[in-house]
């Protein structure tokens, strides 16, 4: 039974290390004390990602069922049956493996961000956007959330699909093959502009370790909580929109509440 | 019954989500107010078009067949038996799912939109042919005819090999795959003139929506009727040459006109 | 029978279409007259002929083995048991693939190979290299005919891994997926130099094209008779060294000369 | 018997002709007498890489396990009951691989090397760093051996869930596809500051040919017996530990020494 926090805490660490990882990379090495020339761009960004979740799905699958994703636990115990009394320990497991997997990345890219920075003991949102995400400055709230509202909103649509044994499943092993062109499509499509957080764990889960590490209550305060109702609210609630979506329009199977007979 | 239509419609907004938004994303992002630097290339623009096709079939295929595309549409009910009294309601579906995929997107972008054409009430081709397509300048109209005649023709001949049996077909559930490969390539090798539509409802779709959001006649005025002959009947002649080709060289099955005994 | 041959003209037309059209749209699209910004990169032409082999054989395999290349089915004759008096016909089909793939992609860029070239009647090397393969200047002939003989080795010894059932051969259908990554990883790795023509048919087949079409014999004189040792003889050479390799080192079968008892 | 370390040495000889080409490649293009422009940048890097290793592992996988990784032969001898009698053997094949296809690629792009480095007599570290890894200039010790560690700990890590029937492995023959994802990821993530050796014959191989061919003392007594400490105890280190975290955490099997009754 521990077992299946513990693979959605490694899961999560996974993804998070690729997914800050290629964060880290690509800003970073912009910088001409830190690198000779650049190593990646905003398409190795996509790639990033769309591997790390491809890899972290891959290595906690067949134990946790691979949610990583706080979003989708809850999206799965509200349509798919999934233990409401697994739920919280679930969440505690993404999250720790949020800040766990940002620690590891930010231990491996100090003396980078010290360069960037400007010494050990600067750090600004410069090199706080390389962990979480913050919208643009030209988005108003209202996009903000229904951006990230949006790509949970269509992540859970097409999970949901994934996982219709009477729809196109791809061959068992290799969802996360599916996955991968899923989150590499929501970064090139619709990534832009608060930076696809999609999953509260992700995105909380690396805040945290920056308020502990020197970047301070601006992670947090940033327009006015913006930590809360973006990349947090408004995934969860787009992740339960996208499911009903996908159950009231084409599933059949009656495990749903929504065909329940 | 009702299902089918329902899953070609929402296969078209998934394709169009993502590749009227990898348009946006790029484009938009090259303008220094909008983006500090910018969110990818054109080889990220035939990623995210690649990928939105493979998730559209993913999340229809099980359910209408994943066409997605009149053309399709229209080559399997030649050539394949699709019923011909399904045709209308699969067309119509997909064409609203381009129309309700573009807006989700004009949405998502509207304040970035604003910006690149200087204000809420400025909408220029620049920002149109975001989400529908437009000729070259050099293009003459016998190579824009060519051109989206040629890439529907290679869409449905490489479509009629995947769909052989006897030929070499991928696993059960992967043919979404096959067709990542086939639109990413077509994007990369053929799409630079007339932005491969290759897809009615991808193109007519969108149209319609900008010409109901500000962009006003332009869209349909460019070139004389352009968003009818190219983009529409050059795709739907195509496919049919291309299934046409493909039944009348290499298949064998005796459901094709072709060889019905 | 005709099917087999039919399915390698069309397996390898496929091929140049989207090979040639990669080269064609990346390297015209940086002429700021044809487009506004570049359509690509060397990534991105490395996905196209990527791209375009995997769907080649995805045309042909199932009915005529999708060799697609004569250096293949040359091998395929020498330790394969591939009958030899089918290839003739092969080689002759694929040459006519190449000429006609790439006569398609002539006709769909020949307005902007005019803007490139200063007019119609206009043609030099600089497009001619678009469609056939031309050595760096510092390369030696030495050095040229190393290169496609060690790609096209690696080539064959890689396919001959992916056929011999008794190695780690893809599930059926999916060939073409480990061909995708072994033509990406040969364009990126090894592709600079002689430009990987790896396959006299997918070379010559375009350079008959163009002496056709107004380039003259220069595509035929460039190097002293350069079109014939350097993309021809060495690809044939090098994929028998490559097949060769495989057999005495690591295959077991029985059907190979090498452990014929 | 014999064929094993035949496998693992062609599997590493292809993963580091490729691994070496795309660094020779995409390195000297930039340079303007050999090439008119790049032939590639890090995204192209990665996944040079990435296809390279999934190739060497289809290559050998079914003959030997398709380690071609000296720390990946010492953690499934440690945790997976691989023969240690075995080991000596392995490892020497895949050290003699890593050799071997550094001299082809050597050998394949020596002219351009010379054009760079000015002559056939000068050889510098600026293209020492084609074949064999060096950390950037502002990192520590500490963090070159963390960096290591780090990303062949996770190399492990996920190859020992690939592996694992009751967690979630792809389809047979398509672990490659896995790895190509996971050496992507890698590179793209956590490849900048010490190259991502994180395979002892990957690195000391191309090392040795480089103090063969003329690179000297210089590519051993760099930053203090580096070559020693960085790319070959620390990846056999992380790979153990990699293991070992799977194993403790995640697996149930009773092959591994931490389940054994």
């Amino acid at each position: 039974m521990i077992r299946e926090p513990v693979a959605e805490f490694l899961g999560v660490a996974i993804l998070v290390i690729f997914g800050n990882g290629v964060d880290c990379q690509i800003v970073l090495s912009q910088n001409p004390t830190v690198a000779s020339f650049p190593r990646g761009d905003w398409t190795s960004l996509s790639f990033g990602w769309a591997a790390g979740t491809a890899l972290g799905v891959w290595v906690s699958g067949g134990i946790s069922g691979g949610h990583i994703n706080p979003a989708v636990t809850l999206a799965l115990a509200t349509f798919r049956g999934f233990p409401w009394r697994k739920v919280p320990i679930y969440i505690f497991a993404q999250l720790l493996g949020g800040i766990v997997g940002a620690a590891i990345i930010y231990g491996n890219y100090i003396h980078a961000i010290d360069i960037v920075e400007g010494g050990r003991n600067v750090r600004t949102m410069a090199t706080a956007s390389l962990f979480s995400t913050y919208a643009l400055d030209y988005m108003t709230n209202v996009s903000s959330f229904f951006e990230e509202f949006l790509g949970t909103a269509i992540l859970l649509f097409v999970i949901f699909a994934m996982i219709d044994k009477k729809n196109m499943p791809p061959p068992a092993g290799l969802n996360p093959l599916l996955l991968f062109f899923l989150i590499l499509a929501i970064g090139a499509c619709i990534g832009m502009q608060t930076g696809y957080a999609i999953n509260p764990a992700r995105d909380l889960g690396p805040r945290i370790l920056t308020s502990m590490v020197g970047y301070g209550k601006g992670v947090y305060t940033f327009r006015n909580q913006y930590w809360l109702w973006c990349p947090v609210i408004a995934p969860i609630l787009g992740a339960q929109a996208g499911a009903l979506l996908y159950d009231v329009l084409l599933y059949t199977g009656t495990d749903s509440p929504i065909n329940r007979p």
